[in-house]
């Protein structure tokens, strides 16, 4: 193999991306969902943020941000716009951006996930490295879910599960 | 954009997924440095393992894990082989198997990437997405060690300081 067919070779595809993602966010929702009302919103280790508060971080990254990629948007990241008092609105939340990232993901072509974008006004990177790092801190961020679910003496859901 | 167009079209090529996985690798790699001697073998939370022994569990994944692919060898899983006393240990380890993950990935080709593989003869999946878990379960279980460091009342290092 030379190395210009290592450079160039594809590792995994558009659709493939976006399955695995939606993998993620299935596992997340039963993180989510696995908490009590009260541990949700109030549980903490270490001064950090509660699940709820990461939860509401995660729905203000990826939907908003692939909608910013796809229209061009520097809009400033926040995460004002949502800022729920129950499990049952975050979960609800959770389902329709489901959706959102589906509709905004399948908008972005081959080319454009190689192309540079300053998302959120701030965070300038080729639009696949923006969009893995929406995953990789879904995925951080739920590390740290489950550190508090088994504090609370909750067995978390299997991390291998995701559909 | 067709249907076809988005199955198959290109979301990041094997030699930028190399790279994510290895900057991901040196933030780890950080974690564990920032772990105190003695807290790294033996600090947990609600039952878990301390963070040495997960890091000799990604250890035991990463090159293995690939070279099992390279070679067709389903080889079972095991964590005996590396059974390090101190932190320097883990750091040289992790340092060296560096170059192992770089050899193997790189002899693996695109279409091997969408092969099914049994996995050190237990995980059967295409190829890719064994190499995407062996990058997740490193995020995941990075993800336990920030909170076990919050916890420490120790600053983890920055989330996206990779290179």
């Amino acid at each position: 193999m030379t190395t210009t067919a290592i450079a160039t070779q594809q590792f995994i595809s558009s659709a493939q991306m976006l399955e695995h993602w939606q993998g993620h966010r299935n596992l997340t929702r039963r993180v989510i969902d696995a908490f009590p009302e009260k541990e949700l919103f109030e549980f903490s280790i270490g001064g950090m943020r509660p699940f709820a508060k990461l939860a509401v971080e995660l729905i203000s990254i990826a939907g908003p941000g692939l909608k910013g990629i796809v229209d061009h948007q520097e809009e400033k990241f926040s995460e004002e716009a949502f800022q729920p008092k129950t499990k049952e609105e975050i979960l609800a939340k959770w389902d329709s951006e489901t959706e959102v990232i589906n509709h905004y993901f399948n908008l972005i072509s081959e080319e454009r996930f190689q192309e540079m974008f300053n998302l959120f006004g701030q965070y300038e990177f080729p639009v696949y490295q923006n969009i893995l790092y929406f995953i990789d801190n879904e995925v951080h961020h739920r590390g740290q879910g489950y550190t508090y679910l088994r504090a609370l003496g909750i067995d978390p859901p299997f991390f291998w599960e995701r559909f």
